[in-house]
């Protein structure tokens, strides 16, 4: 059985959840696997923090929650801090170099990508930074088809901001298979 | 302690997930407690089913996913039909009178409410109904402050559309605080 365990984290206004949800949705609706999606709210959640798990598997799923992730994406330093040392050992580590400024070592493939500067260099729009995260994790790590991906993205943003959003996408996915391995 | 597990369910696109994203996030940051909010994704979403799971806790919550809801909103007939059994005998079960034909007696509180038609009528956009949903939930079970939920709301809505917001919230408010008991 195939299972991925995730962690999107970052702050409230970066489109960490949305993420979230449309890679779940992509997963379900787009390759037919099983997923969950979560968000648990406590002190870090006052603070400004935002965290939110994501389990994809093609069996079932007994418990949405995240101890140790695959794959784990920080896009604030708080978030850096708070969740690097859960990641699952050999897992994946993918932070944006404009807001993390990684300090410590772990037992991880980590990945640091200009993300936030490629969006707003090609782009000029922060609205759509995470969508450029999710193509970037995708260039990356392949767990899901880019079109699945896309279809989702179309499923959940206005008609008129498609072309835009597609766009984000491909320059994250760009981004990210060049540290593809 | 005090716990409430709540589940709200309907179709892709009526704003299911972001309305308990909202509760979760007024309850977090605007009252000091503790919540989950969760996607459990399988076959009923590829049907375009959309459930999703809220705790809100003055304690630890060690299991995001609700099982018996002390509430329950159903937004469409097949939402009814695959949820409404598992309500918690003595709960609260919410429904759209447009959506939902209600055809079974359960161990519940049944309100039906008039929210779309409402919305439809006195704003005329679908958009909001999600809000006007939440509204009608708080002024039926009081379980957080109406301001707290609109402070979330304006959190995460872009500002143009903030008195539009409002307004649906207190539509909703109006029409679930008759049914108070």
């Amino acid at each position: 059985m195939n299972r991925i365990r995730m962690v999107f984290s970052g702050s409230g206004g970066q489109g960490v959840i949305t993420a979230a949800i449309i890679l779940a949705e992509a997963a379900v609706i787009y390759e037919g696997m099983n997923a969950t999606q979560s968000q648990s709210y406590g002190a870090a959640a006052r603070g400004g923090a935002t965290r939110s798990d994501i389990i994809i598997s093609d069996g079932e799923i007994n418990f949405p929650e995240v101890t140790q992730p695959n794959i784990l994406v920080c896009l604030t330093q708080e978030a850096y801090t708070t969740y690097s040392p859960i990641i699952r050992p050999g897992g994946t580590l993918l932070t944006d170099n404009r807001f993390v400024q990684t300090t410590r070592k772990v037992d991880a493939k980590q990945i640091e990508l200009p993300m936030y500067e490629t969006v707003m260099e090609k782009i000029g729009k922060p609205v759509v930074f995470n969508i450029c995260v999710l193509g970037a994790l995708i260039g990356l790590t392949e767990i899901l088809k880019p079109e699945s991906v896309m279809a989702a993205v179309a499923d959940r943003v206005p008609k008129d901001f498609l072309t835009m959003n597609n766009r984000a996408f491909d320059l994250g996915l760009v981004l990210g298979a060049q540290y593809r391995r």
